[in-house]
């Protein structure tokens, strides 16, 4: 990758930062985005540095173990999820994690976002599904993510008592899906608080999301 | 139509895409409002494209059968159902479609909102409805609206499983009437969380509708 | 009144209706706030003119009984209410009026606040009271505005199926009232869901409204 | 401590408040930050002036009794328990204090919030308890919390009936401890409203909170 992409790449990571907090999907420094460099390495957000703070230089580039390469600041704890993503799934180009609270509110109860509103059915093609416990800091949390994605159609997975991680061809496709994930994740929750949501056909989910991936936007 | 006048609807057309945002009543790119030009075709939201690169130039000019008329973007996907109501509507010059969680989940029980404010009295005369399922791409949205609307003196109708159209004399009509369903969405759900809320007598939804849309405002 | 007062309350009516909409208390143009003048009127927000486009040249001079006094807009469809409120309580400065969305899903199922927070002990000294159901345009709501606060220590009061009104010494303080019974109204609210807050004795309260009437602030 | 220190300590515990208005976690005057000086002394928000009036000068010195040092406005009317925490708490740098809605509305029912999310296990350690109901203006809060704080991790405290305290080691971290406190008592109340979230292991939480206090962060 030429100077000028690197530079291209830290800026929209920085930026795509900003699209979380004004989403108000994190606070205070715990959430974050990376970004894969096209020559085998990723660039993240660094270890408990307030958003306000966060400038394109401050991102760490790191290679697919997890380990920062050069100087600069610390990794995101994360890092090491962030980095088994990338290894396990080629077609990966972005990873998001926030504890944004209504998805995280299904989290902790260990259970699936039903799949009954057409925008989920448009954006996960089904339910969001909850992936297994895992402690941060070794392999756990990215072998879960990878394990229980594999199985779905979703990019989000809401891994148990912790919070939500996307993926996506390109990072903003990732924060697209964290953004999404939440506002289904609290649309589904306030249509349960009085009553149940109606299912939907598979037929239609299934039409829906191919819509959606194939013919929508320009 | 001038040129000046279609300037003046494009940018006027911007402009309450904006106010949706302002609303919070959609997020990435879920919800547009189009407009009635005065020479029989419509202006709406291009597909997919984020709300803060909508510029006046980028509205999409439709006949009444939902196709783009000239060079410029794609439409939004939901252009066959503002379409349909244009045609079956001559009284509707502006409409809306978002999926603002509160009525999405009314819209996801299948449950019509019922009316026991004075703003909804005011606004709506009587219960939000709900319309039925059906799949984007085609009449079927569009007929569900106007059929719906034809029996109530409401400007919104809740869509199954999907979120909420509005219509309106004018462009900003129509807004206003996204931003209030979404509001009495949310005060009436807060209002059963913990109880029911009182009915009110027709004959006072009747005086509050008649004087709200006809002594009201300058 | 010399004409620079008059410009100066004029000014600040408009400035707080801009902090009911940064306080979330209103969409779009339902809510209000009027100011008692130092020569036997009082000013208020136009009718239907959005939060956006109120200046203070833009409200209303009205009398007592609530007729506009020279040419300008037409006030507020709530300016009886108010009107009657100026004329039965000569230590009111300030009426505000809201349908902001805790307090009116309380006054939707004709349910008082219970005091339960000491913020609730500070500001209201007790409970907020819900007055009666009644229709716009004429004394009714004022009167049940006036007749339930007498029997109360609070400044606000939740009109049935409708909406909040608030009273005060000066505009401002009407405005406060208005913040604060939102707030209290989505504590106890949040509260409320998940269990039973639990009551805090009469003395606690008697002392607490005590100090804050007479104590707090500079 | 020299006038340059004095000035930038007096500027910081300005822009915390902005943070904590920022963060929704007060309205109009209720909330407060304090410092404590290097020099026996800490500074505090002056009583019942809105936030946006908050000048770095308006910071009131005070002794470790709670008494104003010198001219200046009238502290906040929770002097005494600030002043209390730094008396008992030499580790303590900073003291906040909020109503912030969630937190809140676990303490008016008496509840200790659950430590059911790795968020919370990474800055609390385990629950955030429950203090005492106790009147503002002498020693008791102050009491309270501290008493309370001494068998937790946690550096956050719901005091009953009332609102919450946090402490830190500098009044940046106190903050940051208000703005975690809000977050997870919103998103374990948002769990708990569908079901029950499941339990973590003790020796997760211990895991967690370890890494996070010794390892996280540059």
């Amino acid at each position: 990758m030429t100077e000028d992409a690197y530079a291209q790449l830290r800026k929209e990571l920085a930026d795509l930062h900003q699209v979380l907090v004004e989403a108000a999907l994190v606070v205070w420094t715990a959430g974050n985005v990376s970004a894969r460099t096209g020559d085998g390495h990723f660039l993240i957000k660094p270890s408990g540095v307030p958003y306000d703070a966060l400038t394109p230089e401050a991102m760490v580039l790191c290679d697919l173990d997890g380990r920062p390469v050069g100087d600069g600041l610390k990794p995101s704890s994360d890092v090491f999820a962030h980095a088994y993503v990338y290894r396990h799934r080629p077609d990966v180009g972005g990873v998001v994690h926030t504890h944004s609270a209504y998805a995280t509110a299904w989290a902790a109860r260990d259970e699936p976002i039903p799949c009954v509103l057409t925008a989920m059915a448009d954006e996960f093609g089904g339910e969001i599904p909850v992936g297994p416990f895992a402690l941060i800091g070794g392999a756990d949390i990215g072998k879960g993510v990878v394990d229980t994605l594999a199985g779905h159609r979703s990019p989000a997975v809401l891994m148990r008592n912790h919070g939500v991680f996307t993926i996506g061809g390109a990072p903003r496709s990732a924060v697209k899906a964290a953004v999404m994930c939440e506002d289904v994740a609290r649309t589904v929750h306030l249509s349960r608080q009085l009553g149940e949501p109606l299912p939907m056909e598979q037929s239609h989910v299934d039409a829906l999301y191919d819509r959606y991936q194939n013919a929508y936007g320009q």
